[in-house]
């Protein structure tokens, strides 16, 4: 079976939302996800969750979209010619959570579908997603823990599958004007439409139901770690840079302001809070250090 | 006289950045001004300057930079081919201002030299600058005053310099994604180069020397009035909006990220602390709303 069924991918991603809300707020224990659905003019529309000052995630956004239209932006056909002139579908999840403990990382997960039809040609589709971790204060067993997941989901898909997605991830999320990776990276791929229909989006199947499997277990971990105002502090001067990369370096985000996509959707991404400070650096030896040092610089965790 | 005199320029740039944070300090009354100097290896260097948690300001920064170099970057020459092949300079000051009470605006105040010049043949060279206003509060008389002020700068130069560069100030500093200007603009001029080199410099050590006197009398008026969380939670949440402005559509600090520039210096703009809120909206008929409604709507205050 080699053409994609849309509304077995589209049920697939609804109920990936509604799982990975319900154990977000069951492992939360105070606050629950509140929802809005909304349509655009364009076409397609979307069921947006945030989670706001729970006991563990100070917030969680949790997205669901589904856009289509006739013509596509001249920044997606520039590159991509085959697509002039087709009917398009995009549609995915996309979860950013901020807890509030910093001990416990930032993390954010995607999974995509995209399709381009014209009567009488084969479609063109392709499936995109992953997810990568942004800690605060490092933890080596928590990195080698995420990227053994990492591993493990990509595994029955070949060997080579987790290092070039792996590679693929340190690359995407780089602060360049930082020369700083955003965090300790994970999963991510793009344009996966090989061998065929079925093998792919099982491939991202897997990495939707997986991400909480490699999230959750560090979130319990850390979740009882006393912190005080120099780690809250630490963690608001952090976010700064989730900002800064999400509105200076991420396509997703920049594509989807810049054509008028749903911003308050889009901007589910920035932290409730955060803050900079002119000419920062950590203390030598410090924990803070240690993040620069020993966690942010690009390396093979396992 | 039509040949710039680059050492003039340079010399009234790091006058005016003196004469700004004295008057700064003065005002402020607690707080002085740090500063570094820099150098970079392509050539150039600058003087930075930031005053951090004053009684009034929570933080304020001021820039001189210097930058000079063999290769323009290709974004600068496309749209200006004559510059290939020039050795060039850029000068200029940059000011932002973060006000802790949120009844005092926030300000941002530029004027900036280019010149790119070759054996045998005339230099290109123009000036640009102006400065704009974001009050988290809005006051009638103060935008009234902002606006006199600017228009009374422009004024010896042309009547139809002021309507000029209030527009181009307003289309400038809009945030397409929200459609919303960031403040109640001001004035904003680039590729300045006729009728001749002395009038276009006069104009903008008038932009430069005039700032001072739109803004301090905002700061005093406005710096005794009482505030507590609920202005502070505004201030920063429209904050966030300027981080949006700075990081998703000024050309200006985007140039400076992607081409490798001074990043702690370009950064200087971003607020100390700034929060997001999804699906915030002020109520209706609070002074919140009446920013939305009243001050930042582009409209001609005088």
């Amino acid at each position: 079976m080699n053409t994609p069924n849309i509304n077995q991918i589209k049920s697939f991603f609804l109920s990936l939302q509604d799982e990975i809300c319900q154990q977000l707020e069951q492992i939360d224990g105070k606050e629950k996800f509140t929802e809005q659905c909304w349509q655009r003019e364009e076409g397609g529309g979307g069921r947006s969750r945030i989670m706001k000052e729970g006991t563990i995630f100070e917030q969680a956004g949790a997205n669901f979209s589904h856009v289509s239209g006739d013509m596509l932006p001249l920044s997606a056909t520039a590159h991509r010619p085959e697509l002039v002139g087709r009917h398009y579908q995009a549609m995915g999840v996309s979860l950013v959570i901020h807890p509030l403990n910093p001990y416990i990382p930032t993390s954010h997960a995607n999974v995509r579908f995209f399709i381009a039809e014209k009567e009488g040609e084969a479609p063109v589709w392709w499936f995109g997603g992953g997810f990568d971790l942004t800690p605060y204060y490092g933890f080596k067993e928590d990195a080698i823990h995420w990227h053994t997941t990492a591993r493990n989901i990509c595994r029955p898909y070949g060997e080579d599958v987790y290092p070039k997605y792996k590679e693929w991830c340190d690359n995407y999320f780089y602060i360049k004007h930082r020369n700083e990776a955003r965090g300790i990276g994970g999963l991510f791929y793009d344009d996966l439409n090989t061998p065929d229909f079925e093998h792919c989006f099982n491939f991202t199947q897997d990495i939707g139901k997986g991400f909480l499997s490699a999230y959750l277990p560090i979130v319990e971990k850390r979740k009882e770690i006393l912190w005080g105002e120099r780690e809250r502090q630490f963690q608001l001067y952090r976010r700064g840079r989730y900002v800064e990369f999400n509105l200076v370096w991420d396509r997703g985000t920049l594509f989807g302001l810049q054509s008028g996509g749903r911003t308050e959707s889009i901007l589910m991404s920035m932290p409730p809070l955060a803050r900079w400070e002119h000419d920062y650096h950590p203390e030598p030896e410090s924990a803070e250090a240690a993040l620069y040092t020993d966690f942010l610089p690009a390396k093979n965790w396992i």
